[in-house]
């Protein structure tokens, strides 16, 4: 347990403050969102959070590591992944956040790497390994090579950010064209 | 001819705004590129700025369309256009632009289907016809539809953006390899 100052810390008030935190880097983005916006929406002292992050670019790490998915979300096959793929990259919240983190990046390179490893990635769990036996059980051809199957996840991503709202029906169509373009026989998603 | 308060415009201090404000974008980013600091770069007065656009959107839509390709740049063939996104997406600049318009996007909408229109589409210029016809010559397997080729070239943006810096090659050989999974046959793209 880290202190400062001698006083132990409030774990509420960590939690209150990522939240806040989070919450105003999607409302107002990286340059837009004060640590005395995020105290003052956390309910707490601005110096609360200067003793325990040193850098807003810190604070907004913690903050993506602390918004980790629900355990037992995971999909366990590439059809189940299509559904949350659409479903995530159709929610507004969610692609408010990943334009602030693009947008911040050429600014902040670290953050969008920590978003892709503390906030993507457990989202799209498993998405390497769900490839690999995807193409094994011969849900695709054989010689298909499992990194193209990811690189069209990662794709839906880009069409995602360049035209904004899109719906949930829209980006799960997409997706399931260009797995069947790749030879998926979606009859076997399933076994 | 618009004018404003009888004196002609002078469309040097047009080109020289317009440049100034496409650099400020990329350097500082909507939020923090100044009307103030655009000017000063351009060499004009502030007030020469303000005359000619009435917001800061309404000049970064003027610079994402002032800053056309050169004519004749266009690809003729997928292969081509591969060499195209791969050489773009790998510029730094080019990045950049893209993130700082994704990150704008939020607050901003216009502004991201503008860079689209005005910006992107021109330099990925014929791709919904380049794919077409190679479905159609046969490059790709017959019933291919062509916007999952699009989607595929959009696809790549999401993965750069992403990932931040990637070297050309890298690009290039992803895009091949999700074209060969769509059974591009490669020695076809020169007929």
């Amino acid at each position: 347990m880290d202190r400062v100052g001698g006083r132990p810390r409030d774990p509420g008030n960590d939690v209150a403050i990522l939240d806040a935190a989070l919450d105003l880097l999607i409302e107002d983005g990286f340059g837009g969102a004060s640590i005395e916006a995020i105290a003052k929406r956390a309910g707490v002292a601005k110096m609360t959070v200067y003793r325990r992050w040193k850098s807003k670019e810190d604070l907004f790490l913690a903050a993506l590591e602390h918004a980790r998915p629900p355990d037992g979300a995971n999909a366990e096959s590439i059809g189940e992944l299509v559904v949350t793929v659409a479903r995530l990259l159709s929610q507004n919240r969610f692609r408010m956040l990943m334009a602030r983190v693009v947008g911040a990046s050429v600014d902040h390179p670290n953050l969008v790497g920590a978003y892709v490893e503390r906030y993507l990635r457990p989202r799209l769990s498993g998405l390497a390994e769900l490839a690999r036996d995807a193409v094994e059980k011969g849900e695709f051809p054989e010689g298909t090579d499992p990194a193209v199957i990811e690189d069209v996840f990662a794709g839906a991503i880009g069409f995602v950010l360049l035209r904004g709202e899109v719906a949930e029906a829209e980006i799960d169509g997409r997706l399931r064209g260009m797995l069947r373009h790749l030879g998926r026989r979606e009859d076997l998603h399933l076994g």
